[in-house]
């Protein structure tokens, strides 16, 4: 009897490092990559391409993606903001290179300069450097952010959403990404949304990338897997806040979030002892962040077993 | 057009107080439910007709009884352990009065030290007092603890729930309320659980009592709400942590519960802003205490509207 699988990406790395104030050593990042996978996490979002001038947290991203590249045992993956992050991540080897553009106009402008139209149309650009590589083909994520609504702009339309998921499917992405990138997301807009992509990209894989910013993160997650999400975007103890929110949650945690797809039935593969190790590690190396994490606090229920486990 | 309504009972001066290590003040515990009636809470549970040997927090039981049933503008409930403490409640003039039993045979036997069919025996004995008694007719909830798992033996048979939940209707509740009261509830079982409930005692209205412990307390909501449910317990920022496990977060937040059933197209009637100020009293009424609370720290939605206001 075949089980259903669910996929948990740690993007701690990436996007759980990126507003923290201390710079990780690049051989931290590399721990925290080789554990991940040792527990059993198949795909980590290693570092993003972007400006070291921007984000001086991933000046060492050449390095970080050679290493994981070199280490194994995963698939590593990391965002790009425009061709010539998508430049640096390909001829660094890395198998997974994720593309972002915002479903808001406002927010893509403030981000980028670009309208999203303008920012789909550099999506191209880099399907053309990636079909024109040497090599294994590299697998190209499209991610639409902000896609839950947005904190400058307010409401995004769901069509919009959409249809941005279905011009990257048509332009050659291989997996589509959703994200809540402000924690607006709740759980009836989830299923919505996330039925209408699953079904415009099929047969394409679709993962969510949801913030807990407003506690309705894991009731986000439930929702879409309901419409047939399988993957989705998680950072160890929950790291991501936003600097104009102290303290408020970023990512959904990551033991949390195998935890919960465990509880659905789901087999994620991982051990979330191992997840729980990790993080306290984690949190040794960020002496000033404030870790969350509900599993990691309480423990797992007596009545626990992982899917996994059972097959 | 009538819109689907939700309830959200507070039960912070209950639940929420009973763990924390200082003793809250009569005046307070009637300022917390001045406040949150305010706030457009219909019911609350204002405190437990418990031996104060065992809770000193609830040595008041008597005056903030009397206190909330003169103050009006809402439902006072308390929660009763025996039929000592419906005496006491009844006497008390309180419209609502809870009793509760365990599931769990072995956490039954722990707590009261019978089992838990004679514990139903017991819930009899205080319907018989309440017909018995005189003036208005007392509304008695039936509450069944550990539905979804237990610390000491661990699984809880589901048909075991289902079947005392069905006693305690035929035996005259008024209202069923299912409760997790260690944090193990996960969705698919709520949904199970809760739908079995709900037809079981129809047309009794059913309530859920979740806690946050293991990060799931929203998802569950979600998946009550999916079954049919209405009505649920929470406390203001969260309160209610287990003494054993050092900042759990206990209950479901108030506010953030509030947030979610608005967010499910359900209109609550209560204002979360206000609900937000009363936490910050709270707060400073229990300097020791960690409240919890996403929507205190990271604010409403640019997109939130309230059902109530588009009616």
């Amino acid at each position: 009897m075949s089980r259903q699988t669910a996929r948990v990406r740690e993007v701690g790395p990436r996007d759980g490092l990126q507003m923290v104030s201390s710079i990780l050593s690049t051989e931290h990042k590399l721990e925290w990559c080789r554990a991940a996978a040792k527990a059993g996490i198949e795909e980590i979002e290693v570092t993003s391409f972007v400006p070291p001038s921007l984000i001086p947290q991933f000046a060492d991203a050449r390095e970080v993606a050679l290493g994981a590249v070199a280490m194994g045992g995963f698939r590593a993956a990391a965002l790009v903001p425009n061709l010539k992050g998508a430049e640096r991540a390909i001829a660094a080897g890395l198998p997974v290179v994720n593309y972002v553009l915002s479903a808001s106009e406002a927010h893509n402008l403030a981000n980028v300069r670009r309208s999203s139209d303008e920012s789909l149309k550099g999506f191209g650009d880099i399907v053309a450097l990636r079909d024109a590589a040497p090599g294994a083909k590299t697998i190209l994520g499209g991610c639409v952010a902000t896609a839950f609504g947005c904190t400058i702009q307010g409401d995004v339309p769901e069509r919009r959403v959409i249809e941005i998921a279905g011009r990257y499917a048509e332009m050659g992405a291989d997996e589509i990404v959703i994200a809540d990138t402000v924690g607006y997301a709740a759980p009836l807009q989830v299923r919505r949304i996330m039925s209408a992509v699953v079904k415009e990209v099929f047969p394409l894989p679709v993962a969510c990338h949801f913030h807990d910013t407003r506690g309705l993160g894991l009731a986000n997650v439930t929702a879409a897997v309901e419409a047939g999400v399988r993957a989705f975007d998680a950072s160890i103890g929950g790291l991501g806040g936003c600097p104009f929110a102290p303290g408020a949650s970023g990512n959904i945690d990551t033991e949390d979030t195998v935890f919960l797809l465990e509880q659905l039935g789901l087999a994620t593969g991982v051990d979330i002892e191992a997840l729980v190790a990790l993080r306290a590690r984690v949190a040794e190396w960020l002496p000033g962040e404030n870790l969350g994490g509900a599993i990691a606090r309480a423990g797992l229920p007596k009545t626990f077993r992982s899917n996994a486990a059972h097959d």
